[in-house]
């Protein structure tokens, strides 16, 4: 699900993104975009309805022409109240009518269309079967940097969204962890990011010890104890903006071994962040981390890409990962955060959300990356 | 996004349904089924990851094969602690594999594919390009009725959702209305939802006065006065089943009118309930309910189907409506809910959720259907 949109921005704002993604569309020889409830939608009208069901509600954007929101007639006065909604025409269906018949009868029946990731296949098999010449790209694929590049704007709100979890993790550090629960600690998370302005939480998590080294691990039972090594991950939303950060914490004093592999981790994403400039490619900046581990030797221990974009979600282009070659942009916004993990011992990940600026790159996050002791 | 699954299934459990979903696939001449997160998987494996991205995780159901789970291999240890893990064989993909290659190494180049609903495109549009001799069926054109029958457990579990759904109307009639805003009476109902065991609130409408006669309007900032129609609507899942029931209370004494639209209703909804039984389609369900409202002069203001299927999810199928001749099999679940909606000044709707008997029908929620006067 998607949140909602920051009052920030006016209805002329989500129509000069319509418009931005048209030309863009032309530009890449596709007949149009269409747009189903997700990131994509809330990102160019506002439009986020209550729940994603299998009623078909579907922007469709054609070069040269007012942006028309194919809607469910129910859901018609609700989408009539997003903040984008006078830059869109609406195009109401009844249940019982073919949406995808309404929808052909908008599109150009051999064209080729850019499609929201996200959108359902039944509605995508809906559109091939009622518009056999047509054919598709999603999104990713076809526009992957549509909304990569954010705006000023946009910008203020991922920053605003990373000192708000930046502020959650100063206070994180001063409670106690050993003797409690990752579930406590992810439960104690959660509520700073709230108190701190988030209006939804995305994730929080929190891997000791030997959680610590599945990446994806959130919050289980185990409790904490010391000399245990802690991955704190958390994010999500702020005024419809993202936040994600990593710290790891040690409880008590750390190993030797512990202190080394934290070093290099923190050297990883320091060289990912110096690697970031107009220019350079996405994969330059998970290479440059990567290197660092893997001269220290523990690259067989690295086992995901260096980061992801984050703006109106906490997951999307670019990605920076071997084999992307999309150069940086100013205005990009995205993770840096390489990981070491040590099967059945424990991880350490350091994350910050950066932004491409015109001569290098500019953290949103800030607090110390140097490993916190925790009591 | 999905529930979690209910304890009180085992592996055992899971893979029958695997078997069972196979076997129809088969009998519906596919190749096989593929399972994208979302209900359709919960229901097949209880596996639902903590989120949805844009990293292909599908299970791969091939008629007389072992179930394959097609899992990012940073999530594969949590899919690997879902209930049903057991009854299959996780394949495991790396960050900067290509997904769709690993996938289409598992299935038939030139077989048919049932899909679930909500697949994203871009796997749906991954697969097509990796696999271009095959084709694809959403779940709900290829085997709509795949979950739409209930075992008993599964009956359990919904009228468990019902009561307690019940329970919190019983609780809601008690508060006052007049003076307060339909937000809080909203924030009020799923409050009491949680308490009385929901672990996820789905939708609190709270439509007072001309926002009832908008059937989808949730709650909004309208302060709910003396005299107000009320259209009270609320679900959620509790213990991975759901809850989804609506009454129409009135503040103070209702107007000739006003009884009179609610009377009309409540035989329209006594109707339709009479109309199930083994054999009855779905659209006559929906054409019972539709002719006493019709008879009675307000046709025009029942703008929406009759109802809709509840199991893992909260909407999903069989669908009452007019067209959908699928026959009514004992064990099937949906909602009875038909309404009046009189634009600008007061709506009027009554739902209850029903399951098919070897005879007839058997309501999961029942308090009662004459109108509550609330202060």
């Amino acid at each position: 699900m998607t949140g909602t949109a920051p009052a920030t921005f006016t209805a002329d704002d989500y129509r000069a993104r319509m418009e931005r993604a048209a030309r863009a569309a032309a530009e890449a020889g596709l007949a149009g975009l269409l747009v189903a409830p997700g990131p994509d939608l809330v990102w160019l009208t506002g439009y986020a309805p209550t729940a994603v069901t299998e009623r078909l509600t579907l922007l469709v954007l054609t070069p040269g022409r007012t942006p028309v929101l194919v809607v469910p007639a129910l859901e018609a006065p609700d989408a009539a109240r997003a903040p984008g909604a006078t830059a869109l025409t609406p195009h109401e269906w009844t249940d019982g009518a073919d949406p995808y018949a309404v929808t052909a009868a908008l599109l150009d029946g051999t064209g080729r269309f850019g499609i929201s990731d996200d959108t359902w296949a039944m509605h995508l098999l809906g559109l091939q079967r009622t518009l056999p010449g047509t054919s598709y790209a999603c999104l990713t694929d076809a526009l992957p940097m549509l909304r990569a590049v954010k705006d000023t704007a946009e910008r203020e709100l991922l920053a605003a969204a990373g000192a708000a979890a930046d502020q959650a993790f100063e206070e994180i550090r001063k409670v106690p962890f050993a003797g409690r629960r990752e579930s406590e600690i992810g439960a104690a998370l959660a509520e700073l990011l709230l108190r701190f302005g988030h209006s939804r939480v995305d994730f929080t998590i929190v891997g000791s010890g030997p959680n610590g080294a599945d990446p994806h691990h959130e919050v289980g039972d185990r409790v904490i104890g010391l000399g245990d090594m802690v991955v704190l991950d958390f994010g999500g939303l702020k005024d419809g903006y993202g936040s994600d950060t990593t710290r790891t914490v040690h409880v008590g004093e750390p190993t030797e071994e512990e202190r080394r592999v934290h070093d290099v981790v923190r050297e990883a994403q320091e060289a990912g962040f110096r690697a970031v400039h107009p220019g350079a490619t996405c994969q330059d900046v998970d290479r440059a981390a990567r290197a660092v581990i893997a001269d220290a030797g523990y690259g067989e221990y690295f086992i995901h890409r260096t980061g992801h974009g984050i703006g109106v979600t906490t997951h999307e282009p670019p990605y920076l990962v071997e084999g992307e070659e999309q150069p940086l942009v100013p205005g990009m916004c995205f993770s840096i955060e390489p990981g070491i993990y040590l099967p059945g011992r424990f991880g350490v990940r350091i994350e910050d959300i950066v932004t491409v600026t015109g001569d290098g790159a500019r953290r949103l996050n800030d607090t110390t990356r140097e490993m916190v002791i925790v009591e």
